[in-house]
């Protein structure tokens, strides 16, 4: 089990947001995951960041899936934080934009996000 | 002085990176400046937070370009935090890709990169 870590955030697509908004977002959720797994499991915070911090941004269609993969998440044990956005610019407030799973073991995490694609 | 903070993140655009890939680097570079900052202004990271730790993608075309900023932020005392990408996709190892500035005072960040445009 020599595997390694990693954190997989997964942003809709199906809310128009442009690439710099993306970004923002995606860099909300994987801090805002950072600190939760810093107060849960901050060895793996640790063990992630010695290896480079690798990140994965993939893609889904809807909110529903995100709040499925944050249920799942939580029942496998695994940090995660979902991204509602105050709605400043482009999208409506209170729009759930983008989920962070991880930084956690590759195996753990892959049994939620695995059939997802690359954004 | 009732100014907000903010954090700045600036991508290259003449690297050729996808829309995930940025989006990755970008979040690099937030928690990596973010760390930065915890180290000499946790203060500014506090109040960031307290204010919904808002963050603006911008955009430049070169390396040169990244690195005169990261030196001003220095100079300025500004955190900040420059991503070399290990290379495994899309770029070649050791590419600088995108540099984040703050979480810090709105018009000490915009003194630096007030002149770019949104990603």
């Amino acid at each position: 089990m020599a595997d390694g870590l990693k954190q997989v955030i997964v942003v809709r697509t199906d809310i128009g947001m442009g690439k710099g908004k993306v970004a923002a977002q995606v860099a909300h959720a994987s801090l805002s995951a950072v600190e939760e797994a810093m107060r849960r499991r901050s060895d793996w915070v640790q063990e992630w960041k010695a290896e480079g911090q690798p990140k994965v941004v993939l893609k889904c269609s809807s909110e529903d899936e995100l709040r499925d993969m944050q249920k799942k998440a939580g029942a496998a044990g695994l940090p995660s934080a979902l991204v509602e956005d105050r709605g400043l610019t482009q999208v409506d407030p209170g729009t759930v934009t983008c989920l962070a799973i991880g930084p956690a073991p590759d195996e753990r995490v892959d049994a939620i996000t695995g059939r997802l694609k690359l954004l």
